[in-house]
């Protein structure tokens, strides 16, 4: 974990206020335990913030890449269907979109500048959110005409469809999760 | 604005460090003029989510009764399709939330007890959330079919739809900023 300057002062000042009251022991190990568990507390967001990114990566290049591929010939092509193409360019959009920040966050961890200030945060958040509500936008455009799909004839290409609108349901969930944990740390950031 | 506890303290504690800090006047005035602009932030958060919420009760009563008089006869009856039957069942239950949220919060206003815990604010940001979630779900759901069926013809039952639609997609709009509203102030109460 890489500690924002802000920490580190903040740490300084509470070892000095452990040192300084002696007879208050207790007290000054509680303030330094307060500031140990909040770097535990930011380690821990910055990571599940970075593995649900990670994990919504994986599961939008799935989703376009299954229905990009769901070509069966006749009536069975995806892009006969506007639901479909919707599906496939809010999977590219969410790829293209997590794939970014996963460089951008990878770039800080090898020691580029410090993505803690508002701002980051604020494009941390605004994306994960829209991206998720676009990604749950896209799944329940696409779940109707499936399901009617479905009640005529089972095969391959409903299957297909249905394989790349759970993959898209799951990258949302990421992303959803993924916006609260920035959602959270913007929140914060706003307060100190 | 009802101040909670805390705030009151918080306040007092402030004023006293005003008046012990006598030669560090500008710093006293500083910290008395920061609880100030805290206590006028918290009132605003407080007025701008109930009126949202407000907003969102009354765009989604319009939703739901306008899908639910939607109905001509033949093929141009609403419950003929799962689309619609989705946005009148969203459309209630959001009705329904923001009804009893705005019930609780007026109960609050005129002397109830204070809804400033860890677990109230939850249960706000989490129904928010959710239920905004479900309303971009149904507005994206009922989309394509309105939209395929005005290829077709352009009458009566198309433009009731269309309407509906777009009053739903309202109120996710205004549960949406209430949801950053109630994020924002859940994740400052986390951290005092």
């Amino acid at each position: 974990m890489s500690a924002a300057p802000g920490d580190v002062e903040k740490g300084a000042a509470a070892a000095d206020t452990g040192a300084a009251a002696k007879d208050g022991a207790p007290a000054g190990e509680g303030v330094v335990g307060a500031v140990v568990r909040r770097w535990r507390r930011q380690d821990l967001l910055d990571k599940s913030g970075s593995a649900l990114r990670a994990a919504a990566w994986a599961l939008s290049l799935l989703a376009f890449v299954v229905m990009g591929a769901n070509d069966h010939g006749d009536w069975k092509q995806f892009d006969n269907y506007e639901e479909y193409r919707y599906v496939v360019a809010i999977g590219v959009l969410a790829f293209i979109y997590t794939t970014l920040q996963l460089v951008r966050h990878g770039v800080r961890l090898t020691g580029g500048q410090d993505l803690q200030g508002k701002v980051p945060l604020l494009v941390d958040f605004a994306g994960d959110q829209v991206t998720a509500y676009l990604l749950m936008s896209a799944v329940s455009a696409a779940i109707p005409i499936t399901n009617r799909m479905r009640e005529g004839s089972d095969n391959v290409f409903t299957d297909s469809s249905a394989a790349s609108i759970s993959m898209a349901f799951l990258a949302f969930v990421c992303l959803a999760l993924s916006a609260l944990v920035s959602g959270f740390k913007l929140a914060k950031q706003t307060y100190i």
